[in-house]
């Protein structure tokens, strides 16, 4: 047996465009990044990698990439899952914040230090202000689950009981899952599948709206490790771009 | 205890404006039911009337429909559910053609038995045929519950099992609860909540994109009989050109 999962990265957001730090700010798709979703639908359909389930988080950014890929692959009529453990990275006090103003500010070696490094979060964000989370309904269950600010480490921690209770149960019943989300919490994932260090994680990026397909053995341990993007050249082209985000 | 239940019938497909009989063909929203959808959206967020989780067929108008319209009321990250009960009445061979050439072609009194008898169906579909769902992988599960055609009473007994398994206890958990489905499996779910008889349904249209609110007491019984439309006299003037469809 073996179990396919289909990974996917939220098209670009209006913050994203601006260049600001988003987090957990539900802020929607960019003109550009419909178009990307609909790009990842295409490239679904072509490759006849049709899901029968897709988990998302709880971010319109990565609802709507999911919506729309769906419906461009005519499967917008299967389960739907949603968890915030599949939210991006929280950004802490940085939420809102220009990126280059805050590299200017604070320099490289710490801007660098809360964007990639494992496990070093940003300062937390003050409960009550104008980007924190604290009194959105959709997390009012979280209680100290709620988080104020996240290195990739703590994402890899709340996001492993989800994968766990949520993922690997409709991956074992046979189903091909899409798991549509958001750099951090794809970096985690694939962080877990591939067994990447702390350390090589930091360099790992993965594009917007370009489907990453894994096929999985009985241990759920990759057949190819980094799986396979359905349009690789792309792929590899915006891996560079994102790699210079910020700059 | 009272239950809040909100039905949302989708608004206008391509083939509304086309005048075709649809049924369970899976065509889009047209530009004006994304207009209408969204309406739906703002119409709940200015009524404060806010869906914990939402139920849809698996026909993409409706789920569009829900998609747009709790995008709209900031509610995109609920819960959401989907059954091919909720579909709208499976139109038998009329699917795919056009509505007033049917009505010359048959007359006034076996059209209207078609559109709007209780427990007359139109001839059944044939299987294979381009309008047919039978290799459509969504009701791949369904085996001989699979309808080739339907009236509203098989609407009703095919709806039925659904409200009882799956909504009802989402308003028992207390959750507000938003059905985005359509004019046939709407009237069959209002027939039951009103206790409409077999006589009187046909005369009651549901008008598209305005949410209709059902405040139910402990027995689930409507506190106001036929709800309340979030806005009353639009749905007053849309109910009247429902009922002149197909002239």
């Amino acid at each position: 047996m073996t179990a396919t999962l289909v990974l996917l990265r939220h098209g670009e957001s209006v913050w994203n465009a601006e260049n600001l730090f988003t987090g957990w700010v539900d802020v929607p798709l960019s003109e550009k990044g419909v178009v990307e979703a609909k790009r990842g639908g295409e490239l679904l359909r072509e490759a006849k990698l049709l899901p029968d389930v897709v988990h998302t988080s709880l971010l319109r950014r990565a609802i709507s990439t999911a919506n729309l890929a769906l419906d461009g692959c005519d499967r917008h009529w299967i389960d739907v899952r949603r968890d915030w453990r599949l939210n991006e990275r929280h950004y802490g006090a940085l939420q809102g914040k220009d990126k280059k103003q805050t590299l200017e500010a604070y320099g490289e070696e710490q801007f660098m230090l809360w964007r990639r490094s494992y496990d070093t979060p940003p300062p937390a964000i003050e409960l009550g202000s104008t980007y924190s989370q604290d009194e959105d309904p959709r997390y009012a269950g979280l209680g100290s689950d709620l988080p104020r600010t996240e290195c990739l480490k703590d994402v890899v921690a709340r996001l492993l009981p989800y994968w766990e209770k949520a993922i690997v149960p409709d991956l074992r019943s046979g189903k091909t899952v899409l798991v549509a989300a958001h750099g951090n919490s794809l970096r985690a994932l694939v962080k877990h599948l591939d067994g990447v260090s702390d350390e090589a994680i930091a360099g790992l990026n993965i594009p917007t709206g370009i489907p990453l397909r894994y096929d999985l053995d009985e241990d759920l341990k990759p057949v190819t490790a980094g799986g396979t993007y359905l349009d690789p050249e792309a792929a590899a082209g915006a891996i560079k771009a994102v790699a210079n985000q910020g700059r």
